[in-house]
Order: structure tokens, then sequence, then C-alpha cells
């Protein structure tokens, strides 16, 4: 099976995360890149009109916009703010929204359970259901403004703060009432590497594919967990057998590299871009 | 559906790190515990024979053995260690040998990759291969000595270094070629509660459970994500709708409390033992 293009490296832009929005895109025409994830905080920085006209002035393709979600509580507000999401997503021509569901309510991200008086509720097949029924809210939605949600499956590590979708077959499930372009999946290797059925459940997606996002799994886990993700290479993830189940499915789009990680963080943008886009060509790309 | 009954709370020694062998059969006779997983290297310390009379003379049911496994590698060191294991599993008639699979080749527990000149191997599914090799030579060895080897599952994020067993319903892929008296499956609420099927595979698993052990998933998880093991109650996990399934699914044997977690072991074991075996009642026997 041939491996994907190099042309199909997308930088998510938190891979440099010190870097604007305007840094990143000019970052990536520097390094001959084509394609951005982009991140809403850091666009709503930028503005969205003025981000709009750098990535078409720039010719980038915008990958992916992360990120709606944080469905569970089941509020108003949550809805609101997903459909402003989408409507930033379809401003930009993002090929998709990632939706990042959200975790047991009254869970925070690094925050002692009971902080702030929060109750936990520790219903997670309650919290699961609510995903699906803002789903079956916002996909219409959507779908009106041409946008595609891309339900990510994160890693069952953090199912109790930041998503109860654990897995690319729940991730299907729950896309599968509607059509393939308007609710799609990420594959996100460092969520999925581990599942056992991970390869079953890739071919399963097909279509659905709307993202391919790749990083490696280090090892020993940093003391903040959402931080272990590494440089292609740097970790345990074997990224040959992923990417051409993800070939084999059909999935044509752009490869969006995403690391969050403090030390790269902390190193120079220009250095990240440089060495990241080698990996890519090593491990992914060969 | 009843509750369990109280007199099912097995103590495994890990929860009162501190004590030997000799002290925690003394500590589960103080407090009324009847029954106790035990350690293999604190059985050793204590000495096997030593630890068979102790336990027998205080009337304690052996609820499992800790713990075989660590087969990835394919060493027939491996092997032979196992076998002990089983020979002590059977003297100490203890209801199970839990398994421990093992991670990625060359790759440890706490320690960076690449430490001590090891070369990582990074095929995941040949790993598990090795698994279904090795226990198709533990097996009738483990059965030919009335032994039940009972298969763990870990949590995802110990997939690298601990266990490439990272669901129930893999462990009962793995175990179908057996007979359930002979290889049966260890159900953890800590490792399985974020599975999204969970339910269905507890009723999958039916009279292969061999082990149904309990303890809270913390959050946040500690720097060193081994020690997120937290007394019922203390974290995210909800356990009536996991023990319901356990008992629905048939399990009878004991329930073991299995905490790993620093400030635990810092504490006194006996207020330790006390503070579980309320928790249980609370939480667990209700």
């Amino acid at each position: 099976m041939s491996a994907p293009s190099a042309s199909r490296f997308s930088m998510n832009q938190w891979t440099t995360k010190r870097w604007s929005v305007a840094e990143a895109v000019d970052g990536c025409v520097r390094h001959g890149v084509e394609a951005i994830g982009l991140w809403r905080q850091d666009v709503a920085a930028q503005g969205l009109d003025e981000t709009v006209k750098l990535v078409r002035e720039a010719g980038l393709r915008v990958s992916s916009l992360c990120r709606g979600g944080f469905l569970t509580s089941g509020s108003p507000g949550s809805i609101d703010d997903n459909r402003r999401a989408i409507d930033e997503a379809a401003a930009l021509e993002a090929a998709c929204l990632v939706m990042v569901v959200g975790g047991l309510p009254g869970v925070e991200p690094g925050e002692p359970l009971g902080s702030g008086g929060r109750a936990v509720d520790r219903d997670l097949a309650g919290a699961r259901e609510r995903v699906a029924e803002a789903l079956a809210v916002l996909a219409p939605y959507a779908a009106e403004r041409g946008v595609r949600l891309a339900l990510e499956a994160l890693h069952p590590m953090y199912c109790a703060d930041r998503a109860v979708l654990s897995t690319l077959g729940q991730a299907l499930d729950l896309a599968e009432p509607y059509p393939a372009g308007q609710v799609g999946v990420v594959v996100d290797t460092f969520h999925v590497w581990w599942d056992p059925q991970v390869f079953e459940q890739i071919a399963r997606a097909g279509d659905r594919i709307a993202s391919y996002q790749v990083c490696d799994f280090l090892h020993p886990l940093p003391a903040d967990v959402l931080m272990g993700r590494g440089v292609m290479g740097d970790g345990v993830i074997d990224f040959t057998p992923l990417t051409e189940a993800v070939t084999a499915a059909g999935y044509t789009g752009d490869i969006e590299v995403e690391i969050f990680n403090t030390e790269v963080w902390a190193a120079d943008p220009d250095e990240v871009l440089s060495r990241v886009k080698a990996r890519f060509g090593e491990l992914i790309a060969r």
C-alpha cells in the first residue's frame, strides 16, 4: 500500500502553542506546510474574520477546528457555544469541527473532586446518553452550515474529566444515525493505539474518518497525563499499521500532528515544526 | 437484586502493604475478615510453608495469589517462573492465580524508554500473540495442579509497560479456548469502569469471573499513575451497577479490595482496614 504523501501533513496549531494564529500561518508558509488545525480560543484572540483572511491569503487548508463538545452537563449554554463553534468552522471552511464530548459532570481537569463545592455525578451511562441527545440537536445545525462534526474518542484515562467517549467503536455507534458527511470520527493515534479492536473499527469507520491525528504516547507518562503526547518516534506507538489501516479505509484528507507536551511547547516553534515534519516523513509518509 | 454479603470482603494484602503476611493474617483475624489476597514476594519473604500454615490456622480463604504473567517477552525464564507461581497457588489453595500479562518488550514501568540499553519492541499485536502462546503452555500445567488462572485486563494507560491485555472482552477472547474453571478473568473496577462494553462483557463472562476486585479511580491521577487506586468512594466510579452486573453474571466468590496508594500505604494499616471495611459495607455490600 502506498504511504500518504508528505503534502498531507497538517500542523495542529497547539503543536507550536506559543505562536498566535498569524505566527502559525506564517510558520506554515515558511516551512511549506499546506494545512493547519486551528483552536477556537486562538482564533478568537486573532479575530475570526482576520483568521479567515490570513488562511485564505496563505492558501492553507484548515484541516480541523478544535473544538466543540463538552456536552455531558446537558446545559443550554453548552449547546449555544457549540452552535457558535459550528458557525466559526463554517467561516473557516474547516474540514471538520472536532468534538471532545466532556467528562462526568462536576469533574474538572486537574482539580480535586469536590473543589469549588461541585457535586460529582458518577452516572457514566447518563453522561453518555446526554452526549447522544446533544448530538441530535447539533448535527442538523452543522449540516445546514456545511460543517462536519468529528467525534473524538479520547484515551480512557480521560474518561472522568474530558471525554466519556472512550473508543472508536463507541464513536461510530454514536455517529451511526447520521450521514457520514454530517457526523464523522477522529482517529487519533495517542487515544486509540492500545485498543484491541482498533483495526476492525478503523475498517468499519471507512468514510466516517473525518480526521487522522498523529502523535506518540510517551512512557513514562508525565505527572500531568494531558502532556503525554510526544513527537512521533519518541514513544511506544507503531505508526505503520495504524496509518495503513486508515489509508485502507479510504481516508485521503490531511494528517494533523497534534502534540501537547511541556518540552515541545518550551522549544523554539520553528525548530519544533522542522522536527515534526521530518518525523512525519520518516514514520507516517514513508 | 440482593447485594453481596459483607462476609465476602477480602483484603488484598497490598492494601495494607506495610504488613508482612503474618501481620496481615493477624489483622484479618482481629478485624473479622474471612479472606485474603496474597502477593508472591511477601509469601516468599514469610516462607511458603509458613504462609500456608498461617492462613490455615487462621481459617482464612485465599481469594487470589498475585501474580503470574509477564509473558510478552517470550522468554523461557518467564514460563518457569509462572510454573512456580502456579505451584505456590496450589499450595495456598488460592481461588485463582492473577495473571498480569506484561507490556511491550523493553518498556519498563517508571523507566525512560531505552534506559539500560534496552530496545523497545513496538509490535503490540506480536506481544499479544505471545501471551496467547504462553497461556497454551501454562493453562494445562495449572489445570493439572487444580489452579485457576485469572487473566486481568489492565487499564489501557498501562498497555505499554504492564499489560497488553486492555479490556475484559479481550481477556474473554483469550480465555475462550479453555474451560472456565481452568482460565477465568478478573473484573477490577479500576481497570474496566470506563469501558462502554463492560456490562455486555461481564454478562458474557458469566462463570469465567474468577475474581472481582474493587477500588476507586482517583481524580486527578497522581504523578505515578500506578498509585491512582483509591478507597471506594474517594474517586469517580459508580460501584453499584458494576457489582450488580458481576452478581447477575453469577459470581459468588470473595470480593477483594486492592488499593495502591501512597497515602493509604503511609497510614496505620489497622485504620486502613477499618476504613475499607466500612466503605465496602456502604458501597459494595449494601
